[in-house]
């Protein structure tokens, strides 16, 4: 587990710690070596000491978690890659398939050439890829709840409006002014409008799942004072008009099979899936307008990031893809 | 001030015990009848008991805010009216012009006859009408964010999604599933979908101030774990492109004097606008889609609700419009 | 399980139905007959539907935890005990020792030929009874952790302060101005001055850890604005001055084996237990007035209640104490 | 206004701005030279800019508050003095009549010439020596909560016990670890344990109002998940018995006629003076302890510092006290 002292590699810290097949051999750090991890994050009770990364040791294991920022993550996955370790990038370095599209959001690419090598962590949408895969991009949180709650949808979208809130830990553990509790307590602000670094992502995963090379997502997030969570709220104008049956039904067959899925008629609030790898899911046709809603609910820290990366390791080790992180 | 015992009409009573023209002469409650106002709200500061309604008494004032539900508000305005007395209706009994479309979002509707008399107590839209009446309907806290936030584009509007939170004193005083502090506390949910009852009174006001007539608004509200506040964000598809500069200039000019409304760059919180009677907005031209984006944050209880009223009652009276809600 | 629609029902209903060791076979509820419990409380994912309580069917099992208000419970308890069924009591029917004790503060008794029979339910106190136990008094939340803060002191107590701190879920599910959200949010307030019943049952368990007879422990609770968790801070007057050094080998001693409790350096916060059953405790003697303090943090809802249930059950069964509820 | 860009600096430059007598004419600071107030506290509402402190020019007013940290307030008290400018210091600079105490908890002291000018502000204890002064010691917010909750009890204090509770904007406005949303929500922390900054300067004011000698506060503060409000809970044990009537006459008779004391039977809950220059007080005695119990509320950032400072400067300059922040 490289870079242990974020929220979701601590979190992804805790999970393989007390996973039923994976031994967790080490937890390094940049910026707090030395320090215990349960003293760091005294709820995820893991008694391991944050070590400096070293690859020619921690290069050994079968494989790693990287919780990286952008840019600094991908050279530490090729040294790993290298020495032929199995790797779940927490990351955005090799989410996006187009490298220049890549560096129009973040920065230049310091390892473009892994980047085919890289499947999109999204189990749902890529499950027998991930299987197979040595290198893994898990998705980043918004594209988590967006890609699922649209994608069944995807070939039907004229235009699609994606309004979303998520909790303060999605802001990362850096001390800001926007992290400050008086700052976001009593509070709910947009933020990214127009320039959020999710929307290329989103944009790719509704295009490979069939939506009209001409559709941008409109994709506008919200910080709400709450800790861990995440709500999409969808508002798609479709192509043409479709009954709540066919709706409804479009996604039942989807996701008729999937462990993490939870399809509801009730709409999801994100305590329904605090603490879980569950994406929850509610469906509406506005009969007023002939608009689809979806709305979809995660925890940004679990199935936004870290049981995701899990559900992934599960399965490119062949295993359950449940294991340690039952719903 | 009738019905003095929930959030708003609380509020109003306050506003209006400190009110540099208006005395408060007396605070009505239904279900309070002998309680003192600053024992139920402490903060409030309102050392009045709660009395029962007395026409015979209670009618001989020069102004009354009622803040009853809505079908039981209708009844007792209509007993005020017939004594002369001026009236802010808080409820939604008086804001449709169209008695059919309230009654089918409502109940039968006590009074129809006095709905062509009421003012729709939006002073950046009916100031002069307010000046003269003698019956306000004030808006609710809803459409005040939404209309204020797009009534200067309304005419360019082909389609809007209208995605809104608000804190949980906007479910009112009566405790209940929802508003129980475990229910709401580090929760995001969607309520009222496709069917939430400020929905028609959006709509009258947006063709009022010239959307097409077969616009219908897709409207969404959620609970947000806060007390106050509210933002509306505004997703506008344009009949005809604009550019940022012309879309900067419709709503500059449009609230040029406001002395509430606060044009802003930086996208608001609802914590910029607590406890004050100001409405701030932002507009942003997103390139990516062309849509314009209108964010604007109100207090629920203030804008929203009670201040609005004392801005209305300022007006009715032909006083300074910020006497007593200076922002 | 008899009682799950409630906060504590349900959690308890949760852990038992992921038991490695346990089959949770039945619901009952008296409130919301025929409701899923994971409609009711959608992140405990326990896919039963609540049954009407029918003692000829519910009185077949092994074992059941009893979730009633005071008063209520012990009649269901005397005729699941009746039925040679084990039982773990989470009312405070049970817990005093002294029945007219019990009547002074809560209710005329409907069952004290039980009480001599009930083992409390505290296993850090009373391990060995309650292994032999067939019906256990689940403690309190505030004893739980005042208790567990204490006990070790307890012979050398001369004076001792209790100011505890409860997030909201301690008052229970049901709705009113107290737990309402605008109520509890941006709020700390002091309840049950002087009158809590919780005192009782704090002084019983501390004469019998070996405090001064005259001891009468003061204790004061305060609802502060979170959903789960605990936190007691105890300020003890000592009957002989004690050394820093002392005090710490006095807690190392009484809890070296415990798998639930730890102690620590740092001062807790709730935060740090959440979800679990631990108590982590922090001892400091104060140089300045020679005092030492003591500070408790729990879940209320889990070692305050529910998964203390399944520790007492796990015992009463010669199980592994930790079983399901591994730290 | 010096050092407006923190939470108590920006709050007293809103209070001024708005005050009837005084006018604001600079705010400055030293770490936002340029920005607008209104900008970085929108909800101020205080349209200037933040000024570089130049005694040259700022030093010609008749009087200023002063916002610096501890140990950086003296030096510009001193220079503004040597200008014959009346000052609010709202550091802890001139609070401690006693240097060498100043020093064991603080820094070495700057200007220890200057303390023995100094006034504690706490108008409630020291009304006739602030009308005089010209260098006022603002009181910390622990302070002024458990000195007017303790002062009338002082000589018949024999031991006490305070513990305290407070909003996160009590740590400041700097970015930290411990202010960070996701550390302090959902969380109950004590901090400070047996050295907080504050408890020489209640144990001062204690012996100033008749405490005897010997007696040392026990005082623990808390962290709860709020920004504005404090409380403190204060256990008494007294010299000797006094009745319930005894007790609550002794309160009545010290604060008849203060204008921001409010006694009251219910507990009070610090929503009670949210946004007030008020302190809510509430005795009880223990029948069962014979202690006496004091519940205090108060905002930390208002009667506990900014609202405060204004009240001072109102005597200072023979004005109504009230003035400007009425309750």
């Amino acid at each position: 587990m490289a870079g242990a002292s974020g929220y979701t590699g601590a979190l992804a810290a805790r999970l393989l710690q007390r996973h039923p097949h994976f031994d967790l051999v080490a937890v390094t750090s940049r910026s707090d070596v030395g320090r215990r991890l349960d003293d760091l994050y005294p709820y995820h009770r893991v008694p391991l000491t944050l070590e400096e990364l070293d690859l020619d040791r921690h290069g050994k294991v079968d494989a790693a978690i990287v919780a990286y920022p952008h840019g600094a993550a991908a050279p530490l996955v090729a040294g790993l890659r290298e020495r032929g370790v199995k790797v779940v990038d927490l990351s955005a370095d090799f989410r996006i398939r187009d490298v220049a599209e890549y560096e129009r959001w973040y920065v230049a690419h310091p390892h473009p050439e892994l980047v085919e090598d890289a499947v999109y962590g999204l189990p749902e949408r890529y499950r027998d890829a991930v299987r197979d895969a040595e290198l893994v991009a898990n998705p980043g949180c918004y594209p988590t709840a967006t890609v699922l709650a649209l994608a069944p949808l995807a070939p039907h979208l004229r235009d699609v409006v994606v309004d979303a809130k998520s909790g303060v830990s999605g802001a990362g553990r850096k001390a800001t002014d926007t992290t400050h509790f008086v700052s976001a307590d009593e509070n709910v602000t947009p933020y990214g409008v127009g320039r959020h670094r999710h929307m290329p992502e989103i944009d790719q995963e509704l295009h490979a799942a069939g939506a009209p090379g001409e559709l941008h997502v409109t994709f506008t997030p919200h910080l709400v004072p709450l800790d861990q969570g995440e709500l999409v709220s969808c508002y798609a104008t479709l192509r043409e008009p479709m009954s709540a049956g066919e709706l409804t039904a479009l996604y039942a067959d989807a996701y008729a099979h999937e462990p993490f899925i939870e399809l509801v008629d009730r709409v999801p609030g994100v305590r329904d899936v605090r603490d879980t790898n569950v994406c929850r899911i509610a469906v509406r046709l506005d009969e007023r307008t002939g608009k689809a809603f979806v709305f979809a609910a995660i925890d940004n820290l679990w199935k936004g990031s870290s049981s995701q990366a899990v559900q992934n390791l599960n399965l490119m080790f062949g295993l359950d893809e449940t294991l340690g992180i039952e719903p």
